[in-house]
């Protein structure tokens, strides 16, 4: 092996012309010869459209391979039994962009997330091979009352910041937003390649307004199906609705309208104080809730999934599950005021002398955030032992609009 | 299901301590049920102290319970096939720290990795259930300058941030520090409570200087064994040591010595420069460095692990892997010029107005830093095409000592 002597005089300008001036014919190449060519795309199954969309077989018997299919009546991420990482980001549309240019914006974004989705780069990606292990990507797109102010579409009413609660400690840094993008995959490499693909497409209409990072157990460290926990330890989306069944399909999906086929988003940033939650013992902790850490079975039974019994009193005649416990304050008797939740863990680096910056990203998915998950949120504000060592830093509301078809657009049904 | 009328009675004092004022029998209650009683242990193999410490036999087939003998001649992280992520702290020793709460702090800490990574809780683990699913978890200390200092110990000339190079862009944030705690599973989870525990046991010795958090493709996601690419697309690690080997025991573990069986750790924070990268064509990626984006074979060859051919040249006379090509100016004609990459991507919030920040947190291992990971930086700091888009923001040099005995502790060897 040898280093030519000449190597100072080969940077002169041809070289560098080769390496550089190839910019604009590098993104055609990557157009023509990258995204479909270079990358091999994974076969997407057919989608009925009703039920959650789940992933195609994994042929190599990798997860790199899984594809969850991009059209259909709703949009697939919404249904999907949650990957192991999620990144949401909310942008803010560049003053001057109208419905015309969201349409635009709205036909290259489903572009991409269609491609990306399915194990091919987008159309000009520079890094094909990065969306060659999907794992279950999903990309999922929701819009807040600014965009469809812009669009000049009809709002639905509950389309708005959630009211005040007293709990709340809320940041503009991780509240509101005009478009919100959900880019969640089992693989972290994925994501950071996703997550930049769709900023590079919306840059010219929108400019990042916050970025939150989730996680839940890997895929495949635990059984298929079990309930995440969250950093409090606690298992957490036991009582929960079941996507496939139909008080899923009617308390989630909007039934008619230009939103039939959509939902609502959600999305409240609430940290979490490990630091006076360890001044708690494990039955404070598990009082807290009104289930065992160990199990999440609730106090008055043994398996998670038994049902709790609020009637129960212990020896000195309280309730077993205390009036102030967590899951009798979030149970309504009023079965419509239910939800999906699909939350994520965040863990960012703490600052000197903390020794965690933790919390949940609690999402819920729901037909009308206001008939359903707002008389919950009240009356957890009113009174929810977890209170004491919860704070929501961060909220916004996002309408979801449905899936599409082959040649359609996500939002096509609004502007 | 009814809500006792009573509630705002029973918030008094009695309640609430019983809630809160059972913390100090709460620890208590932790150490004696939670960490062993609660969580159920996976079983470690023996280590026979030679060759990379793999995983026992995941007997229910999740990668869960996967776990990496802790006790061995050699810390057990340098050479377990790399996880899909890893957390990096470097700490700061409180004034006043000396070698007998040195011993102190490295006895915990050691506990509290043993623990850990087989499964079980640490001591005063309030949440063990979030140990129980380790996925390959490992945790490895590394001693900056200034503990060996404070120790009183020698140190090895090497242990001393590295030389300045002129590419280099350093932060005091992301830079030295005086203990060094990798973190590293293939569960996100695992890593968020393993590292707070670590935090808190530390938190009376030591401040947190700095947090850096890496990632590659999930467990399982692509063929095992299969080189990792980074946010730039390229396939990087091909040629590497591999542990297992002879010319890895010779060229990473110390032979004599305090350290023997003990590495050393070069850490570099190094940003990519996505946009730039950007205006490159696919021709001038693969130029940069001498090998293709979509194997990572040499532009010579036609499988990644083809032996380059520095000679070649083309049509046009010139050579076909370029004299500033990253591979010809990395590879020394002096062998003993090697170490072991093992380097994870980094992607954090963008900024407004950017669509990434994202990078390399570049580490190598090598019984001596000075003799053989200078010299090549040295000459990738004079001529190196991958210059343009990179730049070094951080960088620590961290002595890793040997690995213990059961009984024994990480670092006893020193002080
Ligand atoms: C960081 C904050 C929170 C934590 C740590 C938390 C944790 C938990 C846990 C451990 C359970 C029991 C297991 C289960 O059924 O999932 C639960 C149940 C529940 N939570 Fe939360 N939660 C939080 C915030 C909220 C919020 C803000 C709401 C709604 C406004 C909510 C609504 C519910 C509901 C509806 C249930 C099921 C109750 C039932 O059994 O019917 N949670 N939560
Ligand atoms: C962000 C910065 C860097 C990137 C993106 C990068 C990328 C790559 C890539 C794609 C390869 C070819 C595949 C392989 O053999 O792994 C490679 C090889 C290599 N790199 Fe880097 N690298 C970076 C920084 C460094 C630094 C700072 C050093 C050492 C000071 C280094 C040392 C090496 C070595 C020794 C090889 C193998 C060369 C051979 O074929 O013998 N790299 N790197």
């Amino acid at each position: 092996m040898s280093y030519p002597a000449d190597h100072d005089a080969r940077r002169g300008p041809s070289r560098r012309r080769f390496l550089l001036g190839g910019a604009a014919a590098g993104w055609g190449a990557a157009i023509a010869l990258g995204a479909d060519a270079i990358a091999s795309p994974a076969k997407p199954a057919d989608t009925t459209g009703s039920g959650p969309a789940e992933p195609t077989q994994d042929t190599a018997g990798l997860r790199g391979s899984a594809v969850v299919p991009f059209y259909g009546a709703h949009q697939a991420g919404v249904s999907v039994s949650p990957q192991a990482h999620s990144t949401y980001l909310a942008l803010d549309l560049h003053e001057g962009v109208d419905a015309e240019a969201l349409g635009r914006l709205m036909r290259l974004l489903t572009s991409d997330a269609e491609r990306l989705t399915q194990g091919r780069g987008a159309l000009a990606d520079m890094e094909p091979e990065l969306a060659q292990n999907p794992s279950r990507l999903t990309i999922t797109f929701g819009f807040g009352p600014g965009l469809l102010e812009r669009a000049g579409a009809a709002s639905p009413a509950w389309l708005a910041p959630l009211p005040a609660f007293g709990i709340d400690a809320l940041r503009a840094e991780w509240s509101d937003g005009d478009l919100l993008i959900e880019v969640a995959s089992d693989d972290p490499v994925t994501i950071a390649h996703a997550t930049r693909s769709l900023l590079k497409s919306a840059r010219s209409f929108a400019t990042q307004r916050w970025q939150q990072h989730g996680f839940r157990h890997a895929y495949g460290s635990r059984p298929q199906g079990s309930t995440m926990r969250n950093l409090f330890g606690q298992v957490d989306g036991t009582v929960n609705l079941v996507p496939g069944t139909e008080d899923f399909a009617d308390l989630v999906w909007i039934a008619d309208g230009p939103l039939a086929g959509g939902t609502s988003l959600v999305i409240r940033r609430i940290a979490m104080d490990m630091e006076t939650w360890d001044d708690l013992a494990r039955e404070g902790r598990e009082e807290s809730v009104g289930r065992t850490l160990e199990t999440g079975a609730p106090l008055t039974g043994v398996a998670e999934h038994d049902e709790p019994d609020f009637e129960a009193v212990g020896p000195l005649g309280f309730p077993v599950i205390a009036a102030e416990a967590h899951i009798r304050r979030a149970r309504s008797a009023d079965t419509s005021q239910r939800f999906y939740r699909r939350g994520y863990n965040y863990d960012e680096t703490p600052g000197p002398g903390e020794t965690s910056r933790s919390g949940l990203i609690f999402t819920t998915y729901q037909a009308d955030p206001v008939a359903q998950f707002v008389p919950v949120q009240q009356r957890l504000d009113e009174l929810d032992l977890l209170n004491q060592w919860t704070t929501p830093i961060g909220s916004a509301v996002f309408a979801i609009p449905p899936g599409c078809r082959e040649g359609g657009y996500i939002g096509e049904t609004l502007f």
